[in-house]
């Protein structure tokens, strides 16, 4: 029987605003020994995302909240310690909800094989994960964008907001980021060859906009919500497709979120708004990570991440940083090592 | 040279919030003779439409605003008085933009040869005209609906709704109107054949949604945006189609028009807000006008309008109408007899 000390962070209650230290309970139990068919795993990596705090809340959505008293819904990248399955061996590296804790006892057949000699574990978590998928499919089947067109996307400094510049530049576009910050702003025009980046903190994106897409915007990749999307929503043009990916901006808000003012002008340009999720093109993220692996073998696609040391317990304060837009990259806790 | 007195409508200033008597001016002109290649039409039925509130601003948008101190841009619906082109002969009925006067000396090219036996003038105004061909593509482009789906309109009273509603009845869709008051309502599904109508001034339209939608909006055709947009978008069914056709209950804001709080329903549904204008599909009015003459002939689409009296000094109060949501139909000013 395992005797493995399993430390797990757990939900404790539905947070109000952002989440604080009372929503979280650390607790330590000992994992449990897998049963035919299952495998033990020892988490290694995991990932960081603002939909978290969506499923923090009690909220009808596109998948059930994540529960109290269990330790928090995450995606991560472990190792196998025992397996009760053919399918896998110890040693095999694998990626699956892992969830917020050490060790994760789950179905084998819920866990994908990783090749570490790909890429490097993180990049499971970003590039060849889900943020890679979330951009490559929202960009290329919802956003459509041409070559020519010009791509605009916020959140451009994190995972997501990453990749979809990458790609749109694959794609012959003309890419502007918005991010926060000089520095960030400076990585993604000089290492990611975006054309333009706008700093929201400098000032009033919509004059960013005005200076950096004279044309108006044909693709809008919407990873903020809030006066960003108004501010490209002013600025649209004709036939213009904006993709909803996310609304980070909106996810603490303890009022009512704010609604796109500008939305008419979806109307006077004949626009469109799309919402996306990931889950649905599941069935595709084989084509998708081919094409990325191409991509960074040909040096044109780059997989950021924002690696924080401090094991499991530091989950609760990690999530934070994605708020504060704080993370420079895909943000990942590293657990432990293999 | 003509000596026809003719009483026009300008506009005299751009309205703050709802349109008031100092922002129009009556006056009175002499019908202009037509040059080679005009025709002098006498206005018989002029069409009053939401969209005017927008003309009406010194705001950059699908088309030049309303000229200060002209007679008020207008379709309408005339009988040609003298022809100075081979196109068209004295007698003749015409559509073209008008103007809010009794006679209008236009380019024949530009007015368009109706026949008054296959309907009533007005109805060229209504179901065979603008709102006629607004309804037609941009629920069958625009909101693709699928025999089985539930189609949701709101306006479903006015020009726009009525045909929209009878439209998706006819390609087997469950409709479901949102109107305001117990005759229109009434109306919606004893005379036109909607499943169910939701009066907006009777209680909360969410909670008609609940009782009329079980499983979810499939399409939502929206006139009027604000708080029914919101109710509509909460309401969506997965891979939902909303049309944004109008949001007449914003038009007369004087301050920031209310966005949809709930857009982020597009993303848990992945659903889609479209705007649509309907000069985007004029090649193909031909199409949609013999369908809908079609339909007319066998008793499955009705055209009523709602034809005001009082000449076209009778104009700004007219249009007042339509944003105290008192027209019940397609708004028509009925000018002069032929």
């Amino acid at each position: 029987m395992s005797s493995l000390s399993n430390r797990q962070i757990k939900l404790a209650a539905r947070p109000v605003g952002l989440p604080k230290a009372s929503d979280w309970e650390a607790a330590v139990s000992v994992a449990r020994d897998p049963e035919p068919g299952e495998a033990l795993v020892k988490v290694l990596y995991l990932s960081l995302d603002p939909a978290m705090r969506g499923w923090m809340s009690d909220q009808r959505s596109y998948m059930p909240p994540a529960k109290l008293g269990e330790p928090m819904r995450a995606g991560g990248v472990g190792v196998v310690v025992a397996s009760n399955d053919p399918a896998l061996a110890a040693g095999d590296y694998v990626y699956g909800w892992l969830n917020a804790q050490e060790y994760a006892t789950l179905k084998a057949a819920s866990l994908a094989k990783l090749d570490a000699n790909v890429a490097p574990l993180p990049a499971y978590l970003n590039v060849l994960g889900g943020p890679g998928m979330t951009a490559y499919f929202g960009l290329l089947d919802v956003g459509k964008p041409q070559a020519g067109n010009t791509v605009v996307v916020s959140g451009a400094a994190g995972a997501v907001g990453m990749t979809v510049g990458q790609i749109a530049k694959i794609q012959g576009c003309r890419v502007v980021g918005i991010a926060g910050g000089a520095e960030k702003c400076a990585y993604l025009v000089d290492e990611l060859g975006f054309d333009a980046a706008i700093d929201y903190k400098a000032g009033p994106v919509a004059a960013g906009l005005r200076e950096h897409c004279p044309d108006g915007i044909d693709v809008y990749f919407d990873n903020v919500g809030g006066d960003t999307l108004d501010a490209c929503l002013a600025r649209l043009a004709m036939r213009a497709r904006v993709v909803i990916c996310g609304a980070i901006s909106q996810y603490n808000a303890t009022s009512a979120i704010k609604g796109p003012s500008n939305y008419l002008s979806l109307l006077v340009n004949r626009a469109s708004m799309t919402g996306m999720l990931v889950f649905d093109y599941r069935d595709r993220f084989p084509e998708a990570v081919r094409a990325m692996v191409g991509w960074m073998a040909e040096g044109k696609l780059k997989s950021r991440e924002h690696v924080v040391e401090g094991g499991v317990a530091a989950f609760p304060e990690t999530l934070l940083m994605l708020f504060r837009g704080e993370n420079f990259g895909k943000l990942v806790l590293h657990v432990a090592d293999a």
